[in-house]
């Protein structure tokens, strides 16, 4: 097994976590759940099996991150984001329901790209796929797949902007947008597309 | 006392637990909490005395059901989702409100009907009562009465249509609605209410 | 040290907790954390170093207070409060984003005022100053400054009224209100100031 840290009141059943990743207080990681190197998961959190995180990913506090979701690498998570994996859900133990749970036909996947970022108690409904560095603002629904690098709020969630790979907001004018961290992109087909100066 | 589970490291003080019943990790039940039979409840959930929590219920993960809260059989209750049993809430250790928590004039109940489901994230004002089967969105803000079968989403709630016992969306058209799954309704005075067609 | 109640299952690393205080199940408190007298804290939450939390407030379950928040004596934080501290947020192990996080640049503080009430699941948007006695309701996204005496609702927050120290709606009618409560207030350059009949 990698070398990683576990805090003394944390819960790792899972023998699927990368090397140098950090794990704190009170958070239980079940069986099969995948995390990769170098990650940061507060206190507090739930870490179903089945459910995939990439390397270099910070996932701030009272996070549950379910079978069906996958992180992919330098995802951040703020504080208490939701995520869901059943768009009608019932309580599997009511007898009018019980059917629906006989297999796994309720269930359904969500995706968050490489770098994106999710502010806390944002809220991702099943099924939708948030672009490689979006960022998703605090307290937004999010009910619609999300453009790479687009900025969204609200509830339901709308573009209100474009963000840098960096984080910082981002002015395009002209179809071109360049950040004070140097980055440059171009807008084409409504889609922004990182590409470097010659 | 019952037969039911608790997980070495969730505290359960309450006596009134029914058979069948499984608790998990870091959660906290208080004295005279009351849970049913057959319930599932996630981790870091808290349960206050006075709730009431009726069998086959669903909790998942860091859910709190305080006092004045009662949910009926088959209740699922999404992650995170926010009871509330104070309208106007002050800290009772704040001398210009110490007055207010003097008695227990401050406290209102909430209500959750047989059946019905309540999203990630959703807010219920206390005071408020969701009808049987009823089902409220994800981040969804209940400020009040839900009906039975009534699908509800948004910052405040509105009905945006039906749902079946079974959790499906129900198409209802010239007041007569059937789901896939066999279970049929029929609209009257802007209630649905299930028949059965002979 | 002063004396104050620690649940056998909370971690408390901070010296600097005042009298009184009680500190409830799973909840974690940080090395150098601000806790004043008289206050309540619920389970499941975690107080950064670096937070700074005054007297007699109560702090409700599951609630994450970073580095950077300021709550004023009498200060009440319902369940489930978001509070941020960094406006555009990227895992500082992202590789595209690690320069923004070399210094403490990224970072924001936040203020709640005396007195003032914070509903569950709330979300503080970093940079924002709650003013005294206001009440923020349940489920609100707070964006911008909110008044003194304010009543904010929705996402994003808007006023829709004022409040007594007391918590309770408050009726303003040709710029003067009067709680049930005995106290009184005026109202000039739409600001709430309480004042004493003579």
């Amino acid at each position: 097994m990698s070398e990683f840290y576990v805090h003394p009141t944390a819960i790792v059943e899972s023998q699927l976590i990368g090397a140098g990743t950090r794990i704190w207080a009170f958070t239980h990681i079940l069986k099969d759940a995948m995390v990769g190197k170098n990650c940061n998961i507060g206190d507090h959190c739930f870490i179903e099996g089945g459910a995939k995180i990439g390397n270099n990913v910070t996932i701030k506090n009272s996070n549950m991150i379910w079978e069906g979701v996958t992180l992919e690498d330098g995802v951040f998570v703020g504080p208490h984001v939701f995520f869901t994996n059943d768009l009608y859900p019932r309580s599997p133990r009511l007898f009018e329901a019980k059917h629906r749970y006989e297999n796994h036909g309720w269930f359904t996947n969500s995706y968050v790209g490489y770098g994106a970022s999710l502010g806390a108690a944002a809220v991702i409904l099943a099924g939708n796929k948030i672009g490689e560095f979006a960022m998703v603002g605090a307290a937004t629904l999010v009910s619609k797949d999300i453009k790479p690098y687009a900025l969204v709020v609200g509830n339901p969630a709308r573009q209100v902007g474009w963000v840098c790979k960096c984080g910082l907001r981002l002015s395009v004018k002209e179809n071109f947008g360049e950040c004070d961290c140097g980055f440059t992109y171009r807008l084409e087909n409504e889609q922004l597309i990182p590409f470097e100066l010659t």
